[in-house]
């Protein structure tokens, strides 16, 4: 709402359309029946009409082919979309798969390599049918030592809570308050997995599944899929095109127990450096955030490391309800990870299009007023990758 | 041999360093340990040294995290060459995903957006320890109506070998050449998976796995990982840098039933013209073709495609000897992955290894006198997705 943003500042890469299913505990339909449904919809999104054979540049975002058993995908959407002519392939980045497949269309459409990015993501994580095995395949994403030890990522979130308690003084009811805040706003998307308000009081009386964290400090295992176009000439395609305005990709060791303050998330302060500094906007600029709240601590330590607050004060935002739908910095309004749900390979591409949405004025009943500036944080593991993305009409 | 290569043509893109492991039915190492033992021992054999600081670019090349159970491995091999400031990610293409990481990195070094980039590929085969169950992951890169009614990929090779053979008249004698051939050219590299001859009479007496394929007409599973380091300022790092000259990345239907011709190899056929208009060299001016051979009829199918030989006369040039290693057109001197071996993610990736080390004259008892330009061409399912690269000194 402040700060407009000047002309030739960041890139000319605009998104120009965005396409979501639900997400969902589990979909009716195929993996390759998602990935068709919104790779083909997302052009009907487009303002000024897009073809298909317009497009050049595929990236299929995906996690783990052993819940959607189907690899190759990037031939399938070229055939989807009758346009064998453009160059596809898949990325994975642990859940971060998504925005680094919107980093890289960005990389080679702003080099001037291609020109129009379709890219799609999806998981179909009910295939597996058990929990237990899904958790199997959620810990390759760890360090190999973490798989080794079969500590699943609830764990590792968990030591990252119980340094972050001890250290600071936050307590289990702020990080309840994440996962109450989250589920509010999902009431008000209609694409949410969850659609029903819980309370502090059933966050805390939830079964502990690793010490502080809760049934109800996690998120879902989902079904889902989305698809955005990125264009290096958006306004071909519409008239209020959203900018990719800063973005940054960083790395830290897989293991948390590798890491030097095991509190922190660097690759998410890392990422967000770089894109505050390219876009030249500071975080208090940003109207509205989509970040990566796998479990209730990573939103909390998110705040401090996207620099809403200072280094162990970030559970006082949520106390305070800054954060919240109405309050001055509103963070996850889709409801995010938590209730939204977290369909891995879609969940960035999602959060991307959710503030595609924002800055458009087309989020319906959760629209943040007169929003001009989105930011997404997207991460894998425990977060060695994050993606920061600075957007803005 | 001929047509020198001038200056300026192609791009500056080179090769400067390559690192394989032998490829093996059972390694006795975990993936990630073959991730590690890669990607740090590419270093040492770069002739004026580099530092892995000077990375900025990873690309890591697998197939499917069900063979291997690892997944997020960017961070992993950024963690393990002790440069965390890197960007990296995974990319998979089906059984060019090795290509695909090379064609990527091509793309972003030659555009300025990255300098050096370290590309790791592997793939654990052997994990599952069956093979019924490896050929149910196999499957998954298939189009989902030949995944649904579980043809294998013997099975649709088949459907190629069967239409190729009414049409032109190549029989299984001409199919069994190309294995004699290629189990020969193994027996000269030591980091081939079989070091064995085989003869015609053993390949016909091998059982049908899908008629006219037999046993000995398909590559096997393998475990094996490669690492290669590309340059956008190859000569800081060596006096004899092996060029990207031209490049090509191509689609098909995903299913062998969706195409006009179910006897050939568009996508490599597309690709390979890509790379020759890049690279303006023809057909009969490469020294050293690495073809992807997973099945012999795809590598007779190839020499039409690549333009070896007329349509309809592939089959002579085996008859003829022609792609023999003493051939006028050696094609998989390496022993190709029928001999070779075909550790997915990391085929591709090991054919440009094979093709850097041949131009260096560095190949040892297979070396091709006097190689001075190499094509590989490595594809992806039955050819959806084709990778073709022509390197030259």
């Amino acid at each position: 709402m402040n700060s407009p943003i000047g002309a030739g500042m960041g890139s000319e890469v605009g998104v120009v359309g965005a396409y979501s299913t639900k997400y969902e505990a589990r979909s009716q339909k195929e993996a390759h029946e998602m990935i068709r449904e919104v790779a083909t919809s997302v052009f009907k999104t487009v303002d000024k009409g897009m073809s298909p054979e317009e497009v050049d540049l595929i990236i299929v975002s995906n996690y783990s082919d052993s819940f959607g058993y189907v690899l190759h995908t990037a031939p399938l959407v070229a055939s989807y979309i009758g346009n064998l002519r453009a160059t596809g392939f898949r990325v994975e980045n642990a859940c971060a798969a998504g925005t680094t497949a919107v980093f890289l269309a960005w990389k080679l459409l702003s080099s001037g390599s291609f020109r129009n990015a379709l890219i799609v993501g999806f998981e179909k994580m009910s295939a597996q049918g058990s929990s237990a095995r899904a958790n199997e395949i959620l810990m390759r994403a760890a360090s190999p030592e973490e798989y080794r030890v079969g500590a699943p990522f609830v764990s590792l979130y968990a030591l990252i809570a119980q340094e972050y308690m001890r250290r600071y003084g936050a307590t289990e009811e702020d990080l309840a308050l994440v996962a109450v805040k989250n589920h509010e706003n999902a009431t008000r998307n209609p694409l949410a997995q969850f659609q029903k308000k819980i309370t502090v009081e059933d966050v805390l009386k939830s079964p502990y599944i690793s010490k502080p964290l809760k049934l109800l400090d996690s998120s879902p295992l989902s079904d889902g899929a989305v698809a955005v176009l990125l264009s290096s000439e958006p306004r071909r395609y519409t008239d209020t095109p959203v900018y990719i305005r800063g973005i940054g990709i960083r790395h830290d060791y897989p293991g948390v127990y590798q890491r030097a303050d095991m509190a922190s998330l660097e690759a998410a302060r890392l990422a967000a450096q770089d894109a505050y500094k390219m876009s030249g906007v500071s975080p208090k600029d940003i109207d509205v955030f989509e970040v990566h709240d796998a479990f209730t601590i990573s939103e909390i330590v998110l705040y401090e490391m996207l620099g809403l607050a200072a280094r162990g004060e970030g559970y006082k935002l949520v106390r305070e309800g800054a954060t919240s739908f109405s309050g001055a910095h509103p963070v996850n309004p889709s409801g995010g990870l938590k209730a939204k749900g977290h369909p891995i390979g879609a969940t960035g591409v999602g959060m991307v299009a959710e503030v595609y949405w924002q800055l458009r004025g087309e989020a319906g009943a959760r629209q943040v007023s007169g929003a001009e500036l989105g930011l997404v944080e997207n991460h894998g593991g425990t977060g060695a990758t994050s993606v920061v993305i600075v957007l803005g009409r």
